[in-house]
């Protein structure tokens, strides 16, 4: 299946995300990309299933599952990500998708996120031998897209088969000031309800002919605001709720509106999921007359911190001499999936220029992320 | 200045309203409507006061004041309305603007708002001698648009001649179900009161590094909400605030918005005036960090019931027999601003059809309504 010599035999981990980032994959990705990536790890011995699923418009997607296995009873061990990019955008002071190396920085859109770290860790797997155990990359072409063909549709291929890791590190950009200085164990879910009140239009003179719809929106909007969700738990900063929009579009000032709406985004730690604050937002929407409609984008994950966390603090701490900060913080990614097949863990490149203009990485940076994901690697197939 | 024949000499009250109707005179109105009026007036011995003033867009405007003196310390009575009308919009039975009788209704724009006022007025000073004392008629062509050049200009034009009412008769139409069957003796204010809170747009993951005018917004409006205003008095129902519009136009479900408005209305009774509302809102508003710009449309007013309200009552059960309510309740009319010259009281013909396509007359009310305001007059001059 290999088309054709995208990637130099013996390339260094820069080239090798040189050659990524020159295939442009603006999500949802197909194709070239994917080429690029089967040629680096076809030689390593990895067995590589790929499938362009979904329709649009939130497909097609191609996905990549790549597989080495160890001897038998060996432990699995799973790197997971996305070679798929937002848009450039503008801007840019060199070409996004023509990749260019200016002092110690790469230049090129997902050189942070997260080509460099898929090149790092492909880099990483020259110095693993077989025998040290089973190793496989868990790879889409739409992480920054709806995700809706994307890492779901490779853990429906893995479960098919039976496959099912020990571990599993995500390669997302963690990283904050300095490679190494973040690690995140848990992600908080995230549920966006769309809220509509009907009430009865009428006119401002005549109140009691009427049912004013804002006012009952504003009660129920006070009273979800007023809610303590959680004080937040070890791991994890408390849930919150932000409105995130309010709308009535009422011209008239005279005019008591029929209508009015409201959107609010709920980000939330493991002690809640999606469904159990819809249903709460639901209960004290039905107090107000309120309809609620819930879009649940991801629930919460956690890998609480212990031996896994501990090899990737370690590894860290090896080549870079940093105290890794253990986070939940920040968004979703596709942990929310992955949770369901083992525990995961994320670490990746500094992601200070993601899903920026002029996105780079240190080129130092790409060597010292493969030796400490060749660290994390070994270290994972030896535990029992 | 009479410029044609537009009145038949000897008019019925229904064809002096026709002759009205025929004109044209959506609001804001100039010249045809005046001409007919005045060719009306000027035959039973009334100096007659025409001005076009104002720009667009809330001018030009036309208003007319015309007085018939009295002998010498006799008292004056004053008759306001207006001969602009709200657009006839769609779907009329007949043209709005060519009178049609049906059965006994007369159709037409205006039919009851109040060009029929006006009619039955004028055929009422056929029966009033010019010894009676002092009548005066204040006629703007903008009450249903901005009114900003309109009563006001005339209030103008009356104290700079030094002319001082001692009652005025207001011609809306304020009967409900029959006509007689209730009368104003005042009016609620209104102001209405744009806010605007101002925040720190973010990401509604880091909401400690933004700042959520929604939810100021809401804890404003609650606040508000939450304010009793006032209980009433004898003679208004309680003041009341509502909240007719909400706005925030924030498309991306994960960011947190830099900026909410929402607009209120505030009926209110003479308790307060539209200043020290403002001051209200603009107190609690500064709490929220947010800013409040009010537009007040007009005070209230309250012609304590009494004297004058008793001629009234009087003259309307001579007539039909009926037990006025005195009533304060509905929006604002031009009594807000001829409360400064003199007791007010408004009095008309059924308002069913004010505002509505098929707006009609019962032509028998017309007059029995010139003969109530005969009787008015005549009691009103009266008095000591
Ligand atoms: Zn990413
Ligand atoms: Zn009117």
């Amino acid at each position: 299946m290999v088309k054709s010599e995208l990637v130099r035999p013996g390339a260094g981990v820069a080239e090798l995300a040189e050659a990524l980032i020159a295939c442009p994959s603006v999500t949802p990705a197909t194709g070239l990309v994917f080429d690029c990536l089967e040629e680096m790890l076809a030689p390593l011995g990895f067995a590589i299933h790929r499938a362009v699923v979904g329709e649009a418009p939130d497909g097609p997607v191609e996905n990549l599952f790549a597989i080495r296995q160890g001897p038998q009873g060996s432990r699995h061990f799973a790197y997971a990500g996305h070679v798929d990019v937002v848009p450039p955008g503008e801007g840019w002071s060199s070409a996004p998708f023509a990749p260019e190396r200016r002092g110690e920085l790469l230049y090129g859109r997902g050189a942070v996120d997260m080509k460099g770290s898929i090149a790092a860790f492909v880099a990483a797997l020259r110095d693993i031998p077989a025998e040290a155990g089973t190793i496989s990359l868990i790879i889409t072409g739409d992480e920054e897209g709806a995700a809706t063909f994307g890492t779901v549709k490779i853990i429906d291929h893995m479960r098919e088969a039976g496959i099912n890791p020990d571990l599993i590190l995500v390669g997302e950009p963690t990283s904050v000031h300095r490679l190494g200085d973040m690690i995140k164990v848990g992600r908080r879910g995230s549920v966006n309800m769309w809220i509509e009140v009907e009430g009865q239009q009428g006119h401002v003179a005549y109140p009691h002919l009427a049912d004013n719809p804002i006012t009952r929106l504003v009660a129920m909007l006070s009273e979800l605001k007023a809610i303590k969700l959680d004080e937040g738990t070890d791991w994890f900063q408390p849930s919150n709720l932000e409105v995130t929009d309010i709308s009535c579009g009422n011209p008239a000032t005279n005019v008591i509106p029929h209508k009015a709406a409201a959107r609010i985004s709920i980000r939330f730690n493991d002690l809640h999921t999606g469904e159990s604050l819809s249903k709460l937002v639901r209960e004290i929407g039905a107090k107000h007359g309120a309809s609620v409609r819930p879009v649940i984008s991801g629930e919460a994950f956690l890998t609480p911190p212990g031996e896994f966390s501990a090899i990737v603090v370690d590894a860290i701490r090896a080549e870079t001499g940093l105290d890794t900060e253990i986070s939940t913080s920040g968004g979703t990614s596709d942990a929310r999936f992955l949770k369901a097949l083992a525990p995961v863990i994320e670490f990746g490149l500094c992601n200070a220029t993601m899903h920026k203009k002029d996105e780079a990485v240190a080129i130092p940076d790409l060597e010292t992320l493969s030796r400490i994901y060749a660290r994390i690697v070994l270290a994972g197939l030896k535990r029992a």
